[in-house]
């Protein structure tokens, strides 16, 4: 069976070190959060995550979720109770707002914790981590009876919720939705629809199912700008704040996937199930953007937690698995043959995976950081640059993150040669779980046009140059040290997005096409300017500690190769990049749809 | 259920127009493959993929093999059927020799039949598959008595082949392996032992398994030098040529795996099973590699095959898809949206998809042309150069090929948004299908040590360096005219691969891990230059078509626009590339197995 130990050692260096999450606590919240607090929730989180989650991922992906003759749909064998374990341990609550019973912990933890569910139990995690979603939703959005009403219980897990967007014909364009809102005489609506790809959408781990469904109301517009947020409980909520009757919502059906066995995708049909308005009339998309910029970033994290657990256990095979001789000669003679961990080859895919890995660990959190900081920093100023950094990195964050991600799984899949096809040894489960992470929340194409097309120019442009200054004063201030031919590395990539940048300004208006042409290749090249400004602020802070004549020498040593590694193998790509997205789009459009006929 | 048509518009461009089979009539065999002959196998067996092989290619995938408690295996429902047709137009026969019942066409025909096989059905595909590669051995280094009891069978396809070398502890490292043959007073021997990941170990579909078995005689040296092949059939062949007497070798189960599910991957237990000796004893290694180029190249094709598949059923999504707009207005304004089609990042990975397909096509049949000028060219120095250059390029047609069709494979994909990820479009069948091909025949981390550390040194870098010159020749031959900015932009690419082997040739003998940590990048580099240069020669191709007023002109304008899509957005890696392999190996082998520790 695979094997998964939540890397808490390196987690605790981000927000302790990298972040110095300390420093920050005189904000609400963050008093909470010291370092001996932090580190026993990480510590422990991890072990639950490990001995209870972990165990179950594999058999999960066999067993998968069935569906019965009624609707009912069975969880696989043990998530039942792993839930019950998860509720009660109160893991749900961890960054949940402590007026609806949450701890009110910074969202740092929160995001630590998830990286490690994830890992541990990707199909699993989906449960709570919907749950989290639609909270963000009621949070932003809904009445003060609303919030009463579904926030406790679902903070709690004893209830989850979903996101109901997807209908047969239509995904990424909402404003096609069909879904009727019927205005009945007692103030709720009459939902009619069918809704498809609804994740955790029916089971048999809570007492009630909260969905929020995106519908529209007779006479609205016929566009984005008609559609409304409804919440429709499965069960109705009675007075006394129980589970009552039993709305009109039902699986339709369960999905075959490719991976998230254990998670049920259902087809929910409405059939004037009973639903409330969330927000207002209309209004409905910036409601549901709020869950999905939450969404995005717990896709992002898991584009990283597929990729560190491939990893874990591809560094353990390569260890073990002897074959072959290293090219400078025997390292082991006695031995048959060397592990592959000599062959460089391999070597190669396990330091761009650790590369990988550790970097997006330290752009998941310091982003988690500056969700916080958008409520909770002192200033309107401060407030205003996390806000705006956090908006254009999401969906780096989400596309880069989960490309790589699954770049990564598959590598690592790879250092099992043939043993990684056959499933017995769970590196196939990892590539395909990690798969539907560039897809759901918005398909990373939807991220790339997210990021050119709106967070690029909002505000005069002024997200991307708070960025560049961001990462340019760190290269500035490492520059002329020993960390100098990192930074110097760093800089020519951040020349190469920032010319980039500029060639879109002058191009996009004349043709909107050069834009969308590039926006993919501007988003990777983006993520690999901001993993590197992460390993510039790591480095930095290891060489520090080693400096200071720290005892984990090893640990900050292998900070500093990985770093001068991720100078080396990912920042090279940042020219190419600009190369292919500065060829503009004419070459990319110039076929019609007779250019792409295969027929004989 | 997804769709497929065979690309023989493409296929018998490449083969007519830009590899000219007509003018190498006067070789033997050449002379049956006229244009017409050709276009007839071409159209009458892509036909047969299309109509008889990829109906049966997502229920395969769905339903799998079984074994039963017998050992005996079945195929998906149709196989047999589907298998008993194919033997019947004695689609195995094309490019075989005629003195064992083949028909002695080109290999190009037989490549070109194998791309159709294998879009349509790769888990099919195999079984014919793994018999050419058997053929293959026996043709070359089995006794003439072997060659008449088998060959004839085989080629029929009355008979199947099949590969053993892989064993639990060994697959790559072929040093190591345990299974034993004990010499028989008859002249036979006793096989026994254990092989895993046998393709089309076990199956229902053929009278007889030829076994093509690697083992050791006892006191052979320890290592490659003391390897042994054993013709080992399922059931001994009488005097009169049947099967008679069942063999000491069973199936002991079949693997789960993530894709190729209606191909049964065998553990075959040998016990005393009787086997021949096939050439000389300790030298089964050079006969196994007889078998392994020719399965490389087969493999090499599956990635084209799994990418052309996917590309036609996402171009055929993408054309009937709605959502969003175009980026310059609506394209279709009656309807509610415009088909994604539209969308220039969608475009994006439709012509990266096409210009992979169409450049890998040219590459795979140029290929299988060198195959057959190794034997059959006029000139020793041709059969030479032939040789040369098809052992050059057979790493980098398996390694470079599987790697970018799993790619373009995961991209068309993508297309599809969440109906991607749910098996019932079938596109993460192809997917999954294509993940195997970068693992079997050698990993394609084996693939680039074989392109780096052998191929390039072999006869003072004699192979590269004719490599070199025919596309320089060509480019030179470009330059000036209308296809200038083409092969000015492939002499770049060219340039930057001419300096990588460089840095290798003054580096990689002072340190071979500067070797082992650069191969698989260069063995991309060599992918994109050489797919560089078949759009070169195409693009030349279509220009003269064009300029001859050819009635087909969107199929040769199509071929321009591609050509400079690829210029555009696949060349500007090979700078990236071979920046990459230039920083040599310190930062990929910097840390040992503590700097890989993951726990807390």
């Amino acid at each position: 069976m695979p094997r998964y130990s939540a890397p808490t050692r390196d987690t605790r260096f981000i927000i302790n070190e990298m972040l110095d999450l300390a420093s920050y606590g005189d904000l609400p919240g963050f008093e909470m959060a010291s370092p001996d607090v932090t580190d026993a929730v990480i510590n422990e989180g991890g072990k639950f995550c490990a001995e209870v989650l972990a165990p179950l991922n594999q058999s999960g992906d066999q067993e998968g979720c069935t569906r019965h003759e009624d609707g009912s749909v069975t969880t696989p064998k043990g998530f039942k109770e792993a839930f019950d374990q998860f509720r009660e341990a109160g893991w749900g609550t961890l960054s949940q707002p402590e007026e609806f019973g949450g701890q009110g912990m910074p969202h740092v933890l929160g995001f630590a914790f998830e990286e490690f569910v994830s890992s541990a139990n990707q199909a699993f995690g989906m449960y709570p981590g919907l749950t989290n979603g639609a909270v963000s939703a009621l949070l932003a959005k809904g009445s003060q009876e609303q919030k009463e009403k579904y926030l406790p219980k679902m903070i709690s897990n004893e209830w989850t919720g979903t996101m109901n967007l997807t209908e047969p014909h239509c995904g990424t364009d909402l404003g096609m939705i069909r879904t009727k809102a019927e205005p009945q005489a007692d103030g709720s609506f009459a939902i009619t629809g069918t809704k498809i790809f609804i994740s955790a959408g029916e089971h048999d781990m809570a007492d009630n199912i909260i969905h929020l469904v995106l519908a529209k109301t007779p006479g609205a517009p016929d566009s984005t700008k008609g559609i409304s947020l409804f919440v429709v409980p499965k069960f109705i909520v009675n007075e006394d704040g129980t589970p009552g009757e039993r709305n009109g919502v039902a699986c339709g059906s369960i999905e075959h996937k490719m991976g998230i066995h254990g998670n049920a995708t259902c087809v929910l049909n409405y059939d004037g199930a009973k639903g409330w308005l969330v927000g207002e009339e209309n209004k409905g998309l910036a409601a549901m953007f709020i869950m999905m910029n939450a969404a995005r970033l717990g896709v992002g994290i898991q584009g990283l937690s597929q990729a560190e657990v491939a990893y874990q256990n591809a560094v353990a095979y390569a260890l073990d698995r002897r074959q072959g001789r290293a090219l400078t000669g025997p390292a082991e003679p006695d031995e048959q043959a060397d592990p592959i961990f000599v062959h460089p080859d391999v070597r190669r895919m396990l330091m761009d995976a650790k590369a990988f890995t550790e970097g997006m660990r330290a752009l998941c959190l310091w982003g988690a950081l500056q969700v916080d900081l958008t409520h909770k920093a002192k200033t309107e100023e401060e407030r205003e640059q996390a806000d705006m950094l956090i908006g254009l990195l999401t969906p780096v964050i989400k596309g880069y993150g989960t490309d790589k991600g699954y770049e990564v799984a598959t590598n690592m899949q790879q250092v099992f040669g043939g043993h990684g096809y056959i499933e017995e040894w769970g590196m196939s489960q990892f590539v395909r779980d990690a798969r539907i992470a560039q897809i759901y929340e918005g398909t990373n194409g939807v991220q790339a046009m997210d990021l050119c097309g709106r967070k690029l120019a909002q505000k005069g442009g002024a997200a991307i140059q708070a960025f560049f200054k961001a990462v340019g004063d760190d290269i500035g201030a490492a520059k002329g040290e020993d960390l100098g031919p990192l930074a110097e590395a760093l800089e020519k990539a951040l020349g190469q997005q920032q010319a980039a940048t500029m060639w879109f300004m002058n191009n996009a208006m004349q043709n909107p096409n050069h834009l969308g042409a590039g926006a993919h290749h501007y988003m990777h090249m983006m993520g690999i300017v901001t993993l590197g400004w992460m390993w510039l602020r790591m480095a930095k802070v290891a060489q520090a500690a080693l400096a200071a004549g720290t005892e984990d020498k090893a640990f900050y040593e292998a900070k500093l190769a990985t770093a001068r590694y991720y100078m080396d193998r990912y920042l090279p790509d940042a020219g190419a990049l600009r190369r292919k997205l500065e060829a503009g789009s004419d070459s990319t459009m110039a076929l019609g749809e007779e250019g792409f006929a295969t027929a004989a």
